[in-house]
């Protein structure tokens, strides 16, 4: 879904730079600025090192003057505010917002108007005062990350990561790569065969008294039944059990 | 549950800070710095300003030598690497594994060994190469934020906000504050009532033929309908129609 990222009188260049990051990392790259503090502030030196990369964000980033200007093909639109306004549009959570906008439910009825929208833009406010409530009054809904009440001092770039991810997330989310592959789990049988080899290199080695074995095997059958053993750390158990044997003199 | 966030060998005062402040605003404050590039990292300007008020995670955290000081007291520890490895723990995204360690059935186990753990520890590497490979080893899961696959730069401090974020919400999260009251809908009587209303006063100003009526009035059936009107709307938009037929020069 076309997503854009608004930011309005941003002051500091590092969280220009940092949003850029934040959104990149998600996939998002439609950024426009509304009357930053420095008009050149898409150039400055401290907006590329924060972005780390994501120049091409930068340099595809509009700035304009006013809100209306930024706000062009944009069907539905989300504040931000950490502070509820009385008047306006909902106050919501990011993730049930944007469970609600992606449902099936929203989904299904397609195109149909009031339904699932066709492009979202995400507004953010300055750093010290965050957004105006004409800007506010003019969205569909208001977003508001559940921070800790004694302590809502959310960083800019870092509240542009939260939304980016869940934003990201509620479209389908991207992979994640796992490079271990999925271990083939022992069976039963495996466990049971392996612990047999260790009661008798145990016996061997002295630590099990077959005469007054106590509740050992039963303890260890519970420690190797939580671990969820695979195939292969059967393989090794069995080679531990093989060695001790070895140490007391014995060949299995 | 009891939380920790480490950071192993972190470079740049402004992401300890960051840090700080990200930990915070989720309402997590036991931070430890193994091995930072700074020994007076904590008390930089840099990490203080950057920490926008977090003074007090900054002034409880530890320093310390090796990742085993960092770790005391902690049962289940999640790396976190944006590189898969070969071998160690099951890579996870960070909301499905907080989802299982949270789980009802998680929860139901109580303290039951193998289930819902007593603490857990999210360890960070360095800002350039990240986890060594003995620290991911040692941990339960390796939690692997997603990100785009062609831009996988996610900033040190705004990774901890992110799973500061879902660790929080999967604890059962903050609540978000609403000031405005939620509105009473208007019921179908109400809404076919105020059309009856507007459909008297648009033939009065001259927008609608009664005799030729097309299908305006079901149009605005419907847009009202999508709009999911208030009781006070019903009001606002029966003063409208008032007004009109006022303007027309007759009195409803």
């Amino acid at each position: 879904m076309k997503t854009r990222f608004i930011l309005i009188n941003t002051s500091h260049a590092g969280n220009v730079g940092g949003t850029a990051r934040a959104m990149k990392v998600m996939g998002f790259t439609d950024l426009v600025l509304v009357a930053p503090r420095w008009a050149n502030v898409l150039n400055r030196e401290e907006t590329k090192q924060r972005s780390s990369g994501a120049l091409d964000v930068l340099k595809n980033a509009r700035v304009v003057e006013t809100v209306e200007e930024a706000l062009d093909g944009m069907t539905h639109l989300c504040a931000t505010a950490m502070t509820p306004r009385d008047f306006g549009p909902p106050t919501v959570t990011p993730r049930a917002h944007f469970a609600a906008l992606t449902s099936p439910a929203a989904q299904e009825a397609g195109h149909s108007v009031g339904e699932r929208p066709e492009s979202v833009a995400f507004l953010f406010g300055s750093e010290r005062f965050g957004m105006q409530n004409e800007d506010v009054y003019r969205c569909h809904a208001c977003l508001s990350i559940p921070t800790d009440p004694n302590f809502g001092s959310l960083n800019l770039a870092a509240a542009v990561q939260l939304i980016a991810y869940d934003w990201r997330e509620a479209l389908g989310g991207f992979a994640v790569q796992s490079a271990t592959p999925p271990a083939r789990q022992a069976d039963a049988a495996e466990v049971a065969g392996m612990l047999k080899h260790w009661e008798q290199a145990l016996a061997e080695i002295g630590f099990l008294d077959p005469q007054a074995p106590k509740k050992l095997m039963p303890r260890l059958n519970q420690l190797f039944n939580r671990a969820q053993l695979s195939g292969e750390e059967i393989h090794i158990l069995r080679g531990v059990a093989k060695a001790m044997s070895q140490a007391a003199g014995k060949q299995t």
